[in-house]
This record gives C-alpha cells, structure tokens and sequence, in this order.
C-alpha cells in the first residue's frame, strides 16, 4: 500500500485551493528588531517584520535576554524531565509566584505553550465538574475548541460577543446544570474585544463559571499589563484566566490562574501537564522578567498605542480596508487566499516587508486578510514605507478597497 | 454553586488513594549535576538527582549551553509568533535538517514538546488515512494515547511487545485496510525494548505503515545516537521515527522525521503545530550543538553504559528487587504509593537523595516504584551511597525485596 499517496492527496487539496502555506526563514536580530534577515532562495535580504506577536519586543529587551543568558548560565538548558520527575525548578515556582501576583490569584501553574494549556486546562477543569456544559464563543481559538471537544462535555456555541445569546443559552441550561463559559479578551484575527463585565454580570446571575483567554492581552493592557479584564476592573470576577508567555512577554509557554484548589486540581489531574517536559529555567526566568519589567512600565505600552493609532491612521489615508478595533491589532480585508498570498509575496520580493497570509483555517474562508501588529520598535518612517508598499500591492493586484470582512 | 467543591473533592480523592504528587523545588547547577539544591520547606539543602531524564547531561555541556547563551545574545528569547506568523527561524530549519540527517529521513518536523509531536502527529497522520486502523502497543505513552483517542480512527491494541497478538489484528484487518502500527522503542518505566525488526517484519507481510517513539533512546543508542531502531539495524524500515529534545539532548521540544511529502502533509494539517509559538532560536540552536556532538561522541554514551552496569551490580549486592532490562533505565519495585512516596521522603530527607516515587497514573497500579537513571556524570562514590540508602530505606519500611512488577 502507498501510504505516501494519501499524503500526496493531502497536499494537492491545499495546492487546488490556492491554501497551501510556505513558511518564510527569518533571522531577528536582537537589538535591531522589526528588522530581520530574510533567508530567501536568492541569499539573505534585510527585511522589516510587520506581523509578529512579539507585540512589544520584549524578545529583545536587555533584562529579558539578560535573564535568559544568565539562568543558562548558571542552571544549564533544560528541566531535564517532567514537573513530577525531578522538572521542578526554582525559576519555574518564581514564575508561577509572579504571575498568581499578575492576575490577582491564588496560583498559577505554567504549561509548555498557550495551546496546551488551553487545551489540556480546559478539558481537565470541564471533565472535574460532573455534567458540566461548556457555553463557547463561536470565535474561540483552535487550541480552545480542542479543549473542548476533549472534555467530552456537552457544549452551546454563543454567536460571537452576543451576551443576548449567551444570557438564552444559560437560561435555558436551568439553574442545577454547572456551566462553564468560555471567552476570549481580545480576538486576535479582528482585535475585537469581549464585553468582559456583561458576561460576568449573567455568569453571575446564572451561576456559571468563567474562563477566559487572554493571551493577545497579557502586557499590553491594564495598569500593570494583566490584561483586558484588569483594564476593564473584571479581573477579580473570572474564576480562570489563562495567558501567554510567547506573545507580549516575548518568550515561550503558557498558563492558567485561578483559586488555589482549582490549580492544584489541574495540576494533579491534566495529562498535557503531567506527562510533559517542565519549560526550561532560563526561559521561566526570561519571562520573569518581562513581566516584572511591564508590571511597573507604561513606556512600551504607551509606544505601542501610538505606533497603532499612526498606522491605522496613515492605512486609511491610502483607502485601504483596515478592519477597526479599539486594539494593537491591524487586520487589512483581502478576501481571496491566492490573492492573500500574492500580496505577502509582492510586499516581500519587491517592498523588503514581511507580512503573512492569513488563510482558512486561521480564518474563516471569504475572510482572508493581511494581519499587521505594530510594535513600539516601529519608526515612522517604516509606518509611511508600509503605507506606500499596501498602496502600492493592491493597486497591482487589483484588491478590493471595501472591507469585506 | 460552589465550584471550588468539585475541584477539592478531586484533590481528596487523591489523597485517599495516597497519590497526590508533591513537586520538589529543585536547583540543578551547570557544572555540577547530578548535584542540585533543593529549596526544602527549612532551606536550601545540596542533593544527588538519580531521577532526571537529562540522560547524559547534555543540559549542561559546555556546548550546549554556549548555543543557548549565544543565540540568545543574537537573536532574542522567543520566536515571536507560529510558524507561519513570522516565527519559522533560521537555527529552527537548520534542526529539522540536522533532524532528517540524524535518523537517515527527508525531512523532520519541530514541535513544542514531545508530548505535542506524539499528540498531534499521530492524529493527523491517522486522519489524513481513510479508514485507517491504528494497532497500538498496550504499554503506549499518554501523549499516544491522546493522539490516537484524537484521531479518531478505530484502533486495536497489541500486547506488550507481543509481535504474535499483533499479527494476529493484522491479518484479521485484511489486506485492503490502511493500518498503522505506534510503538515505542524503549519503554521508559521499565526499561524494556520492542522487537523492532520482528515488528516491521510483519509490518511488511501485512502492509502497515510504523510510527516509533524513541524519546527514551536518542542520544543514547546507535553509533550516531539516533536510538535503537538505528542500534538494530531497522532505521530504514521504519516510515516515522519521533523523538525529544528534552531528554539526552537536554534542551526542550518534539519532532518527527519520515518522508518529506509526510512531513509536509503534517505540517499543513497538524492544529497542534500549525496554531502554537514556535520554539525560541536559541534552545533550537542549543539541541543542534547537542545532536551534533552526540553524532560523533561515543564518550557519553559509553560511560552511561558503565555507571548503569555499576549501579544494577550495586543494587543487586544490596538485594534490592530491580527490574531488570539492557538499557539505562533502573526501576526498583515498591508495589504500593504510600510505600512508594515514603521511600521517596525519606531518601530526601535523611540520605540527601533525590528520587522521586512513580504511582499511577504513570505506572499501573500495584506496580509502583522508584526510577533511578544513572547518568555519565554519576561518580563512583555516590553510586556506593545510593546503594547504602536504598538499602537502609528497604529496612526501615519494611519493603519487599522480590521484584513484583
């Protein structure tokens, strides 16, 4: 049998709809960062990087690279084995202490990304309720939804952001049923934002319990950047709120904070966390330190509002369909994969600017879009090359001015 | 409705069964593993790790961590997005070639974890087969489990290591279904070994496709330390080869190699992959510098071999009930959690020894034990007092010394 065949369809299938992804080989420079060496075909070429999630740069920040190179140092490279099995680091609990501190929570435990601890956290907290209903947003990221479905538990889709929806839904699970609802902060592919405080006001009234995603947040909002909930004043009335250490924290991982008895009950119960390598000293201690460093500055923050408020600004000034939000993020509508992908190619090969596609399954198909994050790194000469370069790609392709999204 | 019930209800009866895992707060000094400071309830105290999964110590070298240190210098600490959101690197290509080199494959593929590259590879693999049967060694890790639970295929499950049951599911799915075999090459809480050539033997006469996890085994096995399969000879008759970074290469993350049009089929298809921040450049560059020297550095490998025969000759003259097996992985049986956490405590405690109990779920029922892993960096003198330890500690709880498992 020709296994390799049904690999070979499987390609062809994502080549027939024009979605087939090719990954572009970048070197980011520390120091120097939106700019970075694009490793292409015909030899390495400078490059500006519009799409990071790297939101703030603290990738490159002195303490956090500092942290890195001196806990690798002294600790070594690895946890060498699982929490259980001998994983346990100091930096690892200082970090867990941190973030318990960032979210106003009693504990906090780390996993080795967002997307497991999405998945296995969410699965793991809905399988301890008996008979638990899961109420989802209809837009929640993948790693939720695979949560989710790894429960096992019954779930209701609420229509994105409809508190009216989800108030129906809740009502009609009656008042015995433990319900789990399940949200986002900030939805990272139209930067659209929750209405954090409604939904605690039915979670209430309802008596449902709350999670809530705020990896496209952490770092970027709130006094103390803890997130939309903090800058909303909702942090205290979500029972779980899960984060990312890879996004505006600039280093790799992710966790959930919540009362003491419910993390310990992940902790013990969650297979994507027991059975799984512990993250490494040095990248605990990284992180560490970007969030003690965002915890009391308001510079990148601030830098990073300004840089996204002259990008919108200079992207409406040449007519191009900027999908608005109130956020960091700048989705541009392009609507058609073969023609998404065109654009990223034109603003590399001919404008020195890297910007992915965003194609189905990211997001929905119709919907394909050029998704730019302005960093505090951002000049304002690269926001005007931006501009000029958008303008000047979509006059060559031909793409939409309206936003179809 | 109180929620923080369920989850303390789930804690207790955990308790009851005298599994509720306490993590110990360890140190492991660059330079000085196995030595490590454990930050106990009364302070730091200096301890012997006899349990890390940093198999040769790799997470130390000198090499190793000036990859991490340096690349980190360079390049920062994160990857600053997915794979397709600007976060492909250049040190993270230049793995997966080092990767696909190293087990004789096309290509390789980097995930986050072990656990991820099982998790996610295994059911997209599987999914992307029509009316695929997966055969599935009963002994299978988790992260295998989860795959295969995931992907929703039908399985069969073989007896351990039992090449006859597993022929029999074979030939009983006739020759027209697409059938793939997942095992694992070394099983890690044993420390026993497939039949690999057997097992592809039959795998040719029946047209199944094989999927090895050799987590356990690479660094440490076959001249160039691509793991048992390549010891026996079978690299080549194998179509997917998985492994870790986070055990002998001492460093974090999952791969897995096969033929580049796999490869790239997983690539497109895989949630766990495509929606998750790439690995940092730097500990991608620090598992190059690791695989790179253990390709041609037979010294680590062969003194592992020498302390593992110290330490069973040890353990046998102190007439301790090791399981036994050829490879590096030394369990003692114990037979009862309770059993099992108190030797662990008190070799802790009053031998200033760290090794932690292994209960269920990572090991059946009635088949608890201590796992000890001797390391090139184990010397002489602390093998002599492991010995002296167990051996007071067998005495002390009264515990058998027939190997029950």
């Amino acid at each position: 049998m020709s296994y390799d065949g049904f690999f070979a369809d499987a390609i062809a299938r994502l080549q027939e709809e024009r979605r087939y992804r090719v990954f572009a080989d970048l070197e980011r420079l520390a120091g120097r960062f939106p700019n970075a060496v694009w490793h292409s075909p015909h030899g390495p070429k400078d490059v500006v990087i519009w799409c990071s999630n790297d939101y703030l740069g603290m990738g490159q920040h002195p303490k956090v690279v500092a942290a890195m190179v001196e806990t690798a140092t002294r600790l070594g490279t690895g946890a060498g084995g699982t929490r259980n099995i001998s994983g346990t680091s100091h930096p690892l609990l200082e970090l867990e202490s941190e973030l318990a501190d960032l979210h106003g929570k009693e504990a906090a435990l780390v996993f080795t990304s967002g997307y497991v601890s999405n998945q296995t956290g969410i699965s793991t907290i809905a399988k301890l309720i008996p008979g638990c209903l899961i109420l989802s947003d209809a837009l929640n990221h993948n790693s939720m939804i695979e949560g989710i479905r790894h429960s096992g538990a019954e779930k209701s889709i609420f229509r994105h952001n409809d508190v009216d929806h989800l108030e129906e839904l809740l009502k009609a699970a009656g008042p015995d049923r433990p319900k789990l609802i399940v949200f986002e902060s900030l939805y990272s592919m139209g930067g659209d934002v929750a209405p954090i405080n409604r939904i605690c006001e039915i979670a209430d009234r309802y008596g449902a319990m709350t999670y809530l995603d705020e990896v496209h947040a952490v770092g970027m909002y709130g006094p103390r950047g803890a997130g939309i909930a903090a800058r909303d004043g909702a942090m205290n009335r979500i029972d779980v709120i899960e984060g990312t250490l890879a996004k505006a924290f600039g280093c790799l991982g992710g966790y959930i904070t919540g009362s003491a008895v419910l993390i310990d009950a992940v902790r013990s119960y969650a297979p994507g966390f027991i059975f799984t390598t512990a993250l490494p000293p040095a990248i605990c201690a990284a992180a560490t330190a970007a969030i003690r460093h965002l915890k009391t500055s308001q510079r990148e923050r601030k830098r990073q509002q300004d840089r996204v408020r002259r990008v919108k600004a200079a992207l409406g000034a040449a007519a191009l369909p900027v999908i608005l939000s109130d956020t960091h993020i700048v989705p541009v509508a392009v609507g058609d994969p073969a023609h998404c992908k065109a654009a990223s190619d034109l603003l590399l090969s001919d404008h020195d600017i890297y910007i992915q596609p965003i194609n189905y399954p990211t997001v929905a198909k119709g919907t394909e879009r050029l998704r730019i994050t302005p960093t505090p790194c951002h000049e304002d000469i690269m926001i005007d090359r931006l501009a000029a370069a958008l303008f000047d790609v979509w006059n060559r392709l031909g793409l939409p001015r309206d936003n179809l999204a």
